[in-house]
């Protein structure tokens, strides 16, 4: 695997140049954008990695999976009656579907359904982003795990279209807490600087049927990791989910920081990372990565 | 497995009433309601089946898959120009999307981008129609399998909203056979009847990474059969494909006659049919029994 | 008067080469762009003319108006059942809307609502090109009057954005009649041939309150007159309306053949005419040489 | 005159009831549904009135015109790149399309293009809350006009609508100043009480082509006068100023509290008011009334 892993870093790299780094914040924009790490977990705790594995990045988008978790645990299937589990079909910003759909977001890996999940989660935790920080600590077995303040901040001041959806949805009745109180938990969220080792080995529960490595409490049950891993082969990478089930054929979940983290179910969690963006707002690269990965090994579910 | 699907019957039967027969044409709001049926292939070729799995029934988008896989078998790749493989967030026959995205269907399931693919095989085959009876009846291994004109005819009849998209995509040069012409082999296709036991073996060869069962020629190569697949699992039940792939966790594809048919990659093929249809339009107690089988004998793909 | 007109085309001519004729057929597209005509008549019957004001030429959705004079003669009230008389806020000839607004068009003078008062005539009229070819010809006073049948069918055979409009009003219940033989009719009223003469004599009664200028049957009832020129005034120029408003002030139509006709209530009626268009549609000479005269001679009705 | 106002509020008194207060804040929820009155003055200052004329209610959205006028006045035409005079073609409040539109308002009278205007008046005035009380003061010569705290408060915490459509505009970079402090400026503009008396009288600049009645420095310019009257036309009742031309025929603007204004160019402005609304949220008693005095003094601009 090791060696597969640290081929394929070699024949994707060719593509540096080909995509273009996130540049709606400045923090964002600075991030080298010739960096490429790629990380593997098997389900019994076996690590593979090649490149910038341990370099921490921001996870964005990524921290959508980890919050709708946080809600499944607290809300199980009442979750539903906030937000759909069905892939969106427009960019991942769009207001137009949600006032189509009065204010009921399609899933929770768009950004109308993170609010809503981060708005549910505002209501039962005291600090938000701090008991998110320590859950996803906990996942990746890492104490050093944080958020970047300066890009958490520079979000909120460009948080204009995410405050748009936020008050739509609450012109809706479908937004119980204070937006700007909700922004700000959902960009500290978004901040959080992870390494590829660091995703893989969080994603880990979700393809061990929702349990832990170490044993104990299971994250999630073995059916609501199920749940997960469908809702991220429909929606997971905005308006490029069915391209990635068609090129990758697994369950996968996106961020503008270059991060996409990929579950092969029962068998390995997978982290790719490289910071140029194709048109679609995914990893040019890491898509191409995950592509060989997966035709190599014969991962694809399908 | 014989046991367990008559099982499943049992536990499904009381929904019966709870849907509503697909009524937009006389000749399909007449059939009788209370039916029901199932069937499995596995991957080698054994038979399982239950209640009135021998009772054809009008497949109608089912054969959306049998054009989608003529079209690839001669276009390749090159098919994606004409029409995309990202789930639609739409209902089925919206033409909204449509328009916004100048023409190009978002994928083969919708009726428009089923019109596409109609399009496509119009150009290549002298009498789509007969093409396609012969080729399902090759699937199937059932030289007896006939589209029923009535039907066709009827659907012809009540034609508008397919006419209305066949003649905005060929008003932005997407469509380029007499829109007339390809209605009506586009409604022979859904006109076809086939029962539960037909349908699961048709489907055999994507459980088979595309290899006929009798061996000879594959259908499509195993790349091009998972890629089916994945397009199935992200679109194949219209706006429910996302709940489909929560509750089942199986690539499918549903018709308003009431069947549903499932791919277990690398094991099964699966249809039910049950005439009775829930709000977004797929078979209601369909769903359940798939949701119960998929469940008991642990296929999610998740 | 005279001299002004003249005056105003010296003025504007040097708008020539801005605009861009339409091209979407090639009968339209073949029309020498440099020509340029205007005719005034007074609602006594004084008639002032300059520049090309004798040449015919298409008048395509100019012809709108008639269509809903004679829609209206027969159906009064009732007509608002099947379409509406609110102005339409989206480019001419868009889809969504319609579908939004399940099938009723938003007025009579975007090419939906134009379709279904086709529908309606058709209903009505045993020949219904020759019906208002008979009535264009009353109203301008001039027996020569004929439709262009080469324009026709070439409008005919690129009818498939119409099509698409009529089969989807089709689709929701609001379509009557075949749909071929509707849009038949329908593109030989667009193909008519006036003059700037001819059209602005036929326009007199809107600027009469209905009345002919040699008495007899009025052409519609004070009130009814008043009702045209109130549609016009708010969706007669496709999506700038608005902007025609605020510039000229007037009830007016536009078609893309390059004319214009105006009415100033209970004094003038007006057709300007050239063949180049903005980026609205509308002739852009005509915009302007309208916008100078309604100044210069206080005519804004605001 | 007297009479005529006198008759008419007869007339249509017996409609009472047959529509719904606005409701959406309790502050107007509480407004006496049976109250009733109309003013009128001439352009030469003459004042008719009858019924309930002299109570101040909540102009709302009446308060929209006075903006526009006060962006008119210091930026002139160069407004017009921030926002656009067409008609919208949609509900009010609608967000679909500032979204297809790039966060350009369709026009100064739906809530989008108010708080455009409110966010340009915003970088020039020190207070516009005040600004805008004296300048209405000054038009109604009536020192005694107030905003209504209670219910600006009231609008203010049920912003969520508003809010997302600004946040909108600034994500499209058009909205400039700080989101929450522009909204208190609008509700503010619009919780101002005025009676019909004084509507009235602050609208006869626009029977006037901008002039006071006192002489003095005109309001506007008589252009620009027939350009608002214009807008007004096409836009000023939400989604029904197709209905208001063809029942009505004059340029008028209307509010949820129950007003509506009405300009004769050159001869007369009104107000009637009645809290009552229909299902497109404009006074179903001020419709009826104007209508019916329109037609009885011949005031159709049609």
């Amino acid at each position: 695997m090791q060696a597969v892993l640290e081929e394929i870093l070699e024949e994707v790299r060719p593509l540096l140049g080909q995509g273009k780094v996130a540049d709606y914040i400045p923090a964002l924009a600075d991030v080298p954008a010739n960096q490429l790490g790629i990380a593997v977990y098997s389900a019994d705790g076996e690590l593979f990695h090649a490149g910038d594995a341990t370099t921490p990045f921001s996870i964005q988008s990524i921290s959508k999976v980890f919050s709708l978790v946080q809600a499944i645990k607290h809300c199980g299937e009442s979750l539903w009656e906030r937000l759909g589990h069905e892939p969106s079909g427009q960019p991942f910003n769009s207001l137009v579907q949600l006032e189509f759909e009065r204010g009921k977001p399609r899933n929770p890996f768009i950004n109308a359904g993170a609010l809503v999940i981060c708005d549910i989660n505002q209501s039962r935790f005291a600090v938000p982003a701090l008991s998110m920080r320590d859950f996803v600590r906990h996942l990746a077995d890492n104490p050093l795990i944080v958020s970047d303040s300066v890009v958490a901040e520079s979000e909120y001041q460009h948080r204009a279209r995410n405050a748009a959806m936020a008050y739509l949805m609450q012109a809706f009745g479908n937004f119980h807490n204070d937006v700007e109180a909700v922004l700000r938990s959902y960009f500290h969220h978004c901040a959080l600087r992870m390494s590829c080792i660091d995703l893989a080995r969080a994603f880990g529960f979700l393809a061990r049927d929702g349990a832990c490595l170490a044993g104990g409490e299971p994250v999630l049950s073995p059916r609501q990791a199920k749940q997960v891993n469908a809702i991220m082969a429909t929606s997971g990478l905005y308006d490029e989910a069915g391209n990635f089930a068609y090129r990758v054929g697994l369950p996968g979940k996106s961020g503008v920081g270059g991060g996409i983290v990929a579950v092969v179910p029962g068998r390995f969690s997978v982290c790719v990372w490289s910071p140029e963006l194709n048109q679609a707002g995914n990893s040019l690269i890491g898509m191409a990565a995950l592509e060989k990965l997966s035709q190599r090994i014969g991962w694809s579910i399908f």
